[in-house]
Formats: C-alpha cells, structure tokens, sequence
C-alpha cells in the first residue's frame, strides 16, 4: 500500500521521508520547506446488514474495485459524522433505504489496506430500495440465496456467515464480532 | 476543524475545493495540474484502561494539547496495525507497562474533531512501569483518586465514569460502551 505524501499540503514543497525530531519512531514525510510532518493513519469503512422478514439485502457494486460483485452498503466515513450515522448515510446513498441503524454487529481490522471495516445492524422498515448511482441493483438474500462466491469483500462474507450463524441461534446482537484480517 | 489540503500531494498543483466529476456531494480538494481528489477522513485514537489490582493507570501528559492533564495511554492508530495493537502498542509507549489488551470497552464519536476513540481492557502483569518521553509520570487510582477536574480529554472521563460503574456492578466486559461528543 502507497501511503506516501509527495508534496507538501500546506506549501507544496518536496517532502522527505524523515524520523520526525520529536522522538517519533516511524518515518514521515516531512517537508523540506515548511518542515511540516504528515501523518497517514487507517481508514473507516461503515456499512449496515439491512434486514427485512429474515432476508438480508445486498447490493450489487457499479464501480470499481470488484465491480458487478455483491456488496452490504458500506463506504468511507466522513468527516463531521459518527460511525453509526456513516453507515446510515451509505446504506442510505447505495440502497435507498428507509431503515433504523441498531447495534455495532463487527469490527473488522483489514491491516494490508489500512482500513477498519464496522457493520451495524439495520431494521428495514420496508421493502421498497431506491439503489444510488454506485449500486446496479439489490437483492433480498437467505443464507442460500447469497451468491457467496461473487461477493465483493472479505469483511462481508465474514460478517455474513457471522450474522446467519448468530440468526440460526437466535442469538443476533447479543455478540460484538471482531477480527483481523492480514 | 481545517482539514484542507492546499496543494498536491502527487504532483505539487494547487488545489481548488470542487464537486468531483463522479457525483459524489461533498467538496473535495482537487489538483488543478493533475486532477487528483484528495479525500480527508476522521482518524481512530487507541487506548487502553490498564488494571492492577482494582485500580486504574494513568498517565500525566509530557506534551500539548493538555500537557500536565491526566490522560489513559492512548494515541493516534497507525499504518500496519489492528486496533487493539495500536492500543497495546500506544500502552507500551506512553507507559512502558508489561500487559495483555483484553476486550473492547468504550468506542467514541468525537465529532468536532474528526476522531473516534477506543478504549481496551487491560490487566497489567506487574506495577511496573516505565514512562516514555510523552508521560511526565504515571498513577494507579481508585475512583476516589482519578483527578477528575484534571483529566486531558472527555472521552476519558466518559470511559473512566463507565469502567468505575461496571466494576461497582461486577460486570465489566459484558457490555460495550458506545456514545458520541458533539
């Protein structure tokens, strides 16, 4: 993953990838000119697990990275919003839904991209979806109606088999899920 | 909160703050030469409450914002890291202590600053502690000895406030504690 800063974003000037004086112990990039240090930190990804009458609705991607796959409204979390209002806004932007956010369902650290994937749970309040530009269309799945091998991302599948395990035990929020993936 | 970015950071180009062409609905700061969009995101702080025998660590700041403020050992997560690492490894850092990061205790919107704040369970293996540069010292505290008016941030006052009133209960780990600061 390419985290490097080339230019300054406050003067412009060439950067050096430097130990910061301060003691830090991880290279930065550093401007030569200013000498302002920028940090890169992981990004949040925040979706829901849209559910209506036992079914969970996914949606079908209609860009890149893994287009045409099958995707639970997920994307970045914003600037001046919580968590749980992102994942709203998404499900909201992707699928058109009216729905209720509930419970953080899973946590899920993807390390080799710099992400932390969250899914809360969402109560559809109907089945009507208006999908978004990003979302070719949707889909109200059983466990065997998923089409688990055109699904886009490894957080979902997880969170999937996480969520239709938790539902045969009737046992859904009672367990935050969380885990690493490398 | 300034989250600009003024110039490039692939090719140096000025930047101007512009509806990208994808129809996404937010500005964004764009490059003039090159026409990278920049996107700025909300950053995670990891932290753990470290325990030794019913109390709790803390740590007096040795750096601005709130130097001299009592804080838990928390910091920014980094590139290459889970969650709960950067949570283990901010602990080692800013307290040196020889401890294993349990479960998840409190997630935090901080949303005026673009930050969400994770607090882990901690159980020191020893009272041993070696302060790192950015910790003038440390203290273990009962709730009657936290410093509450000279705690550096609100989320570790909500977090302390939460951990003293589940360990009163005895449950401690059977909730997780989520809440937003506007």
């Amino acid at each position: 993953m390419n985290t490097r800063i080339l230019f300054c974003s406050r003067c412009g000037g060439d950067t050096q990838l430097l130990l910061p004086p301060d003691g830090d112990v991880r290279k930065r990039d550093i401007c030569t000119s200013c000498g302002h240090i920028h940090y890169v930190n992981p990004i949040n990804v925040v979706g829901t697990i849209p559910v209506w009458q036992g079914r969970v609705l996914l949606c079908q991607r209609n860009i890149e990275p893994r287009r045409n796959c099958w995707t639970l409204p997920a994307g970045f979390m914003e600037v001046g919003e919580s968590l749980a209002e992102g994942a709203l806004r998404e499900t909201q932007e992707e699928a058109g839904l009216d729905c209720s956010v509930g419970q953080l369902f899973s946590i899920i650290d993807v390390v080799h991209v710099a992400q932390v994937h969250f899914y809360y749970l969402a109560e559809m309040h109907s089945d009507t979806v208006q999908p978004g530009p990003e979302t070719v269309t949707t889909r109200l799945c059983t466990p065997e109606e998923i089409p688990w091998d055109r699904l886009a991302f490894r957080s979902v599948t997880e969170t999937l088999q996480r969520y239709f395990a938790d539902a045969a035990s009737g046992c859904v929020g009672e367990q935050l899920h969380t885990l690493t993936i490398s």
